[in-house]
């Protein structure tokens, strides 16, 4: 019945709303916060799936629940999850806690609105701009375009898209069978995101053309000159190099001049993938391993990793300034992005994406930046490099550690070789008995709560770690911590 | 310089961490969530783009700020963006606070994790997979799949890469190019990001097939059957249908079963967009707008919306029990989804999407169901379907105010005519001066804060205003404000 009594489980009394945020905001500071970023709690307390459906009691009823429920939920659901701000979480790209870019997003998640129009996110938009305006300074460019995507992938689809468009306007309206076949580069150290993506877009996997990279894990510029002869050779038409800047495993950074110069002779879009090593533009330090960047058409940079901004915040930068973006995907609404406003509609910037409602990505980069300044933000990555250097010297002090290779940014990638394989390189199965220890030691790590750490096998190499030095947090201790661990979940093996 | 004290704006002092965080929500509460519901405050503060940049000091520095400078930021912000939970925002399809859901945002943005492996989002990922469960329960399906997308549009292009993968497995590793043109079918009242996705899709806007709708905005079964025969004979396969339950303008719901037989006879792919009207399955009483449902093959469904989840939640469910999505989207990289890990696998779901990095979107909708119930969440439904009917009649009583046509859901479009135009509906630039009556009394509400409704021309239709009766705090005082406040702004035109 429609009366006059607001509906709500609170009855809409703001009294009550107001109180169980409070609580729950308690829970959230005490239990993910201070435990979770307490090296001395567990990064994770593991349970197996069927007893954690059972902890969890997941199932949704027909009838509500008490408000001491819902907090004691609250709670277990905090207790069983990984604590990804924890010093002892090297899993992924991300990890460690901003307090401001947390303050952010509780405004952002408070505020709940979409980033389409000028008209329900004012200060979101303007905001987006400016942040995207200064990722872009920092790329090397004074003007261009640019949008936060939820995550690198769609990003990195963006690009191939708006590549394919600038050249064959006619696809958006007729699909690519009005089109040759195209063809595009990208080594094989690539993100999987270029192929998943190439799918996607119906361009299919084959379309993706694969170049060597040395032994460090850089594209081969020779390599892709040879490529795009032999696709032409084929019949293709080459649009796109997808070039990385900071590949997933190994943190290699590939040759961006020597790229570029290929993508200059033979007119094809330049895009960079800088997910992951993008924030390395804030250090004047180590920014030349993106040099050459600025040639880019295009550029996919999220700062929800090393920068710890929190996920998602992913942009995709364009040099472009002919309004390629929404050329490529508007469709010009008309309940949404109305001609006859009364402000300036070229504000109203949700045409320039596929999706129609979008997050809010930029307040909790802006907020974090505002705080630590551009040079906190250049210590934090300068301080990352640097805890990565320590860890390589002290697995080439150690006993049973081995470098995969020297890294030139913060993934350490390395063997733990127990005591029982140590002096045993020789012996026909020390490879595969070597493979086994990873995966080993992460259940016991996991199962202990102790830390957590990936492992992937990778081209002729079996199974390694891959320490990710992100955490601005972090300190030798970790590190220290880190080796120690694995020595004594190893020791018996 | 790495050494052994952490790095972070507040020195990764957890006190001063802490104080901030608490500090921060404080203001939340009082400037966003207390003063954000409360109708007699503002809905939003409206400052034309270039003042408003001055007031929000935008600009990205090298040097950090004061804490209090940043609290200040904080309450800047949230103080001229709009309050979509306010009681007087009808402007988007989404409106209000719900607090349980807001509890679960909150602990997701704390806890800042992926939701691709077991091994980082084990309760996330046994949640996902539960919430799932219960929404394809209400279209009807006791088994299936699906997954969380970042938001309807990109739930919808899911929906087409998967029938198109389907019919043609080949399309994932060759591409378009070496499958025949493809159509698929939508009515004209169809949500925009059908064509955006097609053109995404690299299937070109021209795939999608336009078929008429009658004059409530719903699909016209006979026509479909037209338009196939048409595409046949054009040399096209056709391969998916797109209805439409709840469209965005008029808030139609097409004829399911018609459909569904029609795809039936042709053998084609019924994905059903319920982004917005998906939620009325909770209804007893109002389910059987969506009869039918239960024969597609994918819904798109946003609770979101009318359930107030927050952006963005977004299922879509799929009745497939194939793994298809996985087949479709899967690239098994090796660094993430690692086949000799010490768990089940299967339970690694981030191959079954384009992302890699994915948002946990579960959680607010588990914790808000949980809280309120399926009977909650049912008599919120309920009561928006009442106080839509209220607003009918109560517009049917009032000089001034025309509906564009009787409503089928809580989307209620009219036209408000002022005084000057009253009786004039015979002058021959009466429809000219009525289309420009709704940006003006925008202009004049959004100016004085008082309300947001949007406004759009529909075909022939000019200018009218669709409000949207979402929000579970809504009374019918609320909606005696909204033709009170028109009447009052319009009281001179």
């Amino acid at each position: 019945m429609a009366d006059s009594k607001p509906l709500s489980s609170l009855d809409g009394n703001p009294v009550t709303t107001e109180a169980l945020l409070w609580d729950v905001f308690g829970i959230v500071v005490h239990e993910a916060i201070r435990k979770g970023t307490n090296a001395s709690e567990k990064v994770c307390e593991w349970k197996e799936p069927e007893e954690l459906k059972q902890l969890l009691d997941l199932e949704l009823r027909s009838q509500g629940e008490s408000q001491e429920q819902i907090l004691e939920r609250c709670r277990t659901v905090i207790r069983y999850s990984v604590k990804t701000c924890h010093p002892r979480f090297f899993n992924q790209l991300f990890s460690g806690l901003d307090p401001h870019s947390l303050a952010g997003r509780i405004i952002t998640e408070s505020l709940n609105t979409s980033q389409y129009t000028y008209e329900i996110a004012p200060v979101f938009v303007l905001m987006e701009e400016e942040v995207l305006k200064k990722l872009r300074a920092l790329v090397g460019w004074s003007s261009g375009d640019g949008v936060f995507c939820p995550g690198g992938s769609i990003s990195n689809m963006y690009a191939v898209n708006l590549a394919r468009y600038q050249r064959y306007p006619d696809c958006k309206q007729r699909g690519l069978r009005a089109l040759p076949p195209l063809a595009l580069f990208t080594s094989k150290e690539c993100h999987y995101s270029i192929k998943k993506g190439a799918a996607f877009l119906g361009l299919g996997t084959d379309s993706v053309r694969v170049v060597k990279a040395d032994e460090r894990g850089k594209m081969i510029p020779e390599d892709l000159e040879r490529q795009i002869s032999l696709a032409e050779a084929e019949g293709a038409v080459p649009f796109l190099v997808s070039a990385t800047s900071g590949t997933t495993v190994l943190g290699a950074f590939d040759p961006l001049e020597a790229i570029a110069d290929v993508c200059q002779r033979h007119g094809l879009w330049l895009h960079v993938d800088a997910a992951w090593g993008g924030s390395v533009l804030l250090s004047q330090t180590h920014r030349h391993l993106l040099d050459g960047i600025q040639r880019a058409d295009s550029v996919a940079w999220n700062p929800h990793k090393l920068l710890t901004a929190g996920l998602q915040c992913s942009a995709l930068l364009l040099q472009d300034t002919s309004n390629l973006l929404k050329r490529c995907h508007g469709s010009q609404a008309s309940y949404l992005f109305q001609q006859d406003k009364f402000y300036d509609v070229a504000l109203d910037t949700g045409d320039k994406v596929v999706q129609c409602g979008r997050r809010v990505d930029c307040l909790k980069l802006w907020l974090m930046w505002k705080a630590q300044g551009g040079q906190g933000l250049e210590q934090r990555v300068d301080r990352a490099f640097a805890l990565a250097r320590y860890l390589v010297e002290e697995i080439k002090k150690r006993e049973g550690f081995e470098l995969v290779m020297e890294p030139e940014f913060v993934n350490v990638c390395f063997w733990f070789v127990p005591p029982s394989l140590r002096g045993k390189q020789q012996s026909p199965d020390y490879s595969e008995k070597l493979a086994k220890v990873a995966p080993m030691l992460k259940e016991r790590m996991v199962k202990a709560g102790s830390m957590m750490i990936g492992y992937q096998p990778h081209g002729a190499l079996g199974n390694f770690f891959r320490m990710v030095v992100a955490n601005p947090m972090l300190t030798q201790a970790d590190i220290d911590f880190l080796l120690n661990e694995l020595e004594r979940l190893g020791q018996d093996l």
